[in-house]
């Protein structure tokens, strides 16, 4: 059978070669704040500071463009999985977004989390992960070719929310070294408190714990805080640490984390942010929480200029257009 | 410690700057149909002739690129969330869809409306709201500092169906003045019909409501058309105005709105559009529906050129075009 | 009422015109494979390698740019919707995902897949539909004037699949006359066995048929094979086959198709691929599997170079944006 030649689709002559820059982060996984030290910190940050003035003034740009981002969430996370497919559409970059009922498809069907990454990365030039189970982020990057963005793994990571929380300060304080910081509510499963307070090892800080008793940062985080010499104190009331504090670093305390209700309708005003407690605060310091909250900052409060908590998500925003840029090589 | 300089990463000299038009409905909220007058309806029906014109001609174009829309659904809706998604894809811009599940994230950990809003336009310049509540859409509007376009809030409004209807109207018949309307159906719980109603108001038209006596037309809705003057009758059977009317938009007869099941089995024959009763209309006219239908019209009128119910589906997606171009001050 | 002429947005004669070409394919459904014969083939081939150097040297095109698929999948499948989307993004091209859920809008208020398709139809350039119901995707296409592509219909036809799991064999083992495939596993249900079945007619190849007695090949399939006079044998144990086979395509045997599960504890190992068992195959040949797997390939077979599997979920991309081209009238 003679068949004529079929014509070619693409000149690629006449495409541009995809640029790569090299950087410390190209092609590397994000799993967790210990790949962060101050040189790297201090990189991601410039960049981030570089994605706010690309969307204040231009709004987007095509650093990404043809880059495909699969955004695997087994948790649903609205404002996690929004944050990514905003920072990467806002680079120029697309998105597969897995985000919804991923429990009923090829997982359903008995699939190993190894498997669906390894056809993932079939498809996408990065894997953003949620998934319920500590270590999971690691177990995907274990397998995968393309970096692994950890967006929560359960109990165990959520690097990109500690660096958002982090840059989150640096910006609104002009600098981190000096500060007091104060952690507020449950400490003892509070994911972001655990991570936050890694990162800030790095610096020369203060650290306040407000927590009830049941919910005081769990013993091997704390140890690592006294081992780096860290000025720190632990508190049953917000009250005792609003005059002095730079940050005020709020979560939720849930009220199943507690078998006696009456004890935590006991203590829970004393995690209650109000324009009261405000009042007694530095004229200059923020205040910020992960989100979402359930009434635990007043909405009264909300006008205040030192409320940072919107202000920082626009920054997660930032900080994940910064590391996939990084990571794919473009920054 | 010293470090060396992190080399910029865009030169935005050489980015263009983003270009905005001051039109009436840069950065306004799209809520209720009572935003528009006239002058309004004509500026968005002229900016929609010409999406259809792009589409037809181009297929889309750049307009809307780095430009991004959240599209949030309470509850789901495939038409208008597609619409909505198709009509910032063919403008250049890109989505956060958040269209299913939405109800088992944030909002589920008991996080209000408004912190959800708030924390979207961080990363979004446009958010389309569906919720299943009425007034959700202006609570929505009060919060954000983007544009807000209500994409349906339960009982209250859904403005871009009101304006699509329209605009369908206008363009099958060429005029909108002169013409007799009729509404069939479920004309009490029908929000579409309340708003159509409400926009034809501007217009010198008669208007014809059929429907069962236990959904009839709510009393504000028809005080609002008699305080109006226009020349209006209510029947019970549709085969009373087939002959005489130029539209006749079709809702569907829900079974569940009848308490008496030998009723609903007695009325709902005289709701039906079939061959027979087109047969008896006039040659020019149009049958409209804003779908989905089960069983209201028949299928065998699809074939009929005065069925217009699928080219008012495809004038959904150059309204919203429009509209998303307007608020976003690119027409 | 006079009013000042509105200027226009849209300079159409600065806006390239879109180009398309003719081939075989344009404005086509993909509904079987059997729509396929070798010179088709060939043709989606040659595109999908082109398709492969445009993703190894460029990442992506923006060939359908301003193009928009509808990716309706009333069934969840993780993998073949990605590979949908990443198709089309790759290719400069928008998605609206209607992925999940599904089931819980239009369609629970009993619009009928014809309506649905309609609509779409109104918004999208494309519709990939994955449907439970065998004929869908057939209905589908009788309805809609854009191209519908079959991703897979109950029990029916999942023509991608066929045709990627062909080109893998072709890319892998460079020809496709002349090879021994031998298909293992639940031969009676698995639909993806039937289909690349189908396809091998067009070749000079020999088949092995390895499955438990009740999972066998369905008669009208074997006939099929028996009537284009292919050499072909049906066996109970894979050891039987797997030193003279070329392609050993792996697929699950599932418990539930058992009522006795002792018999199924019984032959479960005879299916089951082993690096033991590889030792006895031929040092050039392939494992293929449509995944997921669930334990039926030895996580330690994944290292063995003969394992195609992950290299056949790429594929699957690349020929799916050889057919979104294709049909789009780009290719």
């Amino acid at each position: 059978m003679i068949m004529e030649k079929i014509p070619p689709l693409f000149d690629f002559d006449t495409m541009p070669e995809p640029e790569t820059f090299s950087n410390g982060l190209t092609g590397q996984d994000i799993i967790s704040v210990s790949q962060f030290n101050l040189e790297k910190l201090r990189y991601i940050f410039e960049r981030a500071r570089e994605m706010r003035e690309l969307v204040e003034r231009r709004g987007s740009a095509d650093l990404l463009k043809g880059k495909i981002e699969a955004a695997l969430f087994y948790e649903p996370s609205t404002r996690t999985s929004a944050s990514f497919i905003a920072a990467m559409e806002r680079l120029g970059g697309s998105v597969i977004p897995i985000t919804q009922g991923v429990q009923f498809s090829s997982v359903s069907k008995g699939e190993t989390l190894a498997d669906t990454i390894r056809t993932l990365e079939q498809y996408a030039d990065v894997i953003v992960l949620r998934h319920p189970k500590i270590g999971a982020a690691q177990v995907a990057a274990d397998y995968a070719d393309v970096p692994v963005i950890n967006a929560g793994d359960g109990a165990g990571e959520h690097p990109t929310q500690a660096l958002l929380d982090l840059f989150t300060i640096r910006e609104e304080l002009g600098h981190v070294d000096g500060l007091r910081v104060a952690m507020v509510g449950d400490l003892r499963y509070g994911r972001t408190v655990h991570s936050l307070t890694r990162l800030l090892r790095h610096f020369d800080i203060s650290l306040r714990f407000v927590s009830p008793e049941i919910l005081r940062l769990p013993l091997t985080v704390m140890n690592e805080v006294i081992d780096a010499k860290i000025d720190v104190r632990e508190t049953h009331d917000v009250a005792d640490v609003i005059e002095n504090v730079d940050v005020l670093y709020v979560t939720r305390v849930q009220k199943e984390r507690f078998t006696d209700l009456a004890q935590y309708e006991e203590v829970k005003n004393q995690y209650e942010i109000t324009p009261e407690l405000m009042a007694r605060a530095k004229k200059k310091m923020v205040v910020m929480h992960p989100l979402p909250r359930v009434g635990e900052i007043h909405y009264s409060v909300d006008d205040d200029p030192r409320a940072a908590y919107f202000r920082q998500v626009r920054n997660g925003m930032y900080i994940r257009m910064a590391l996939l840029a990084a990571v794919l090589g473009k920054a």
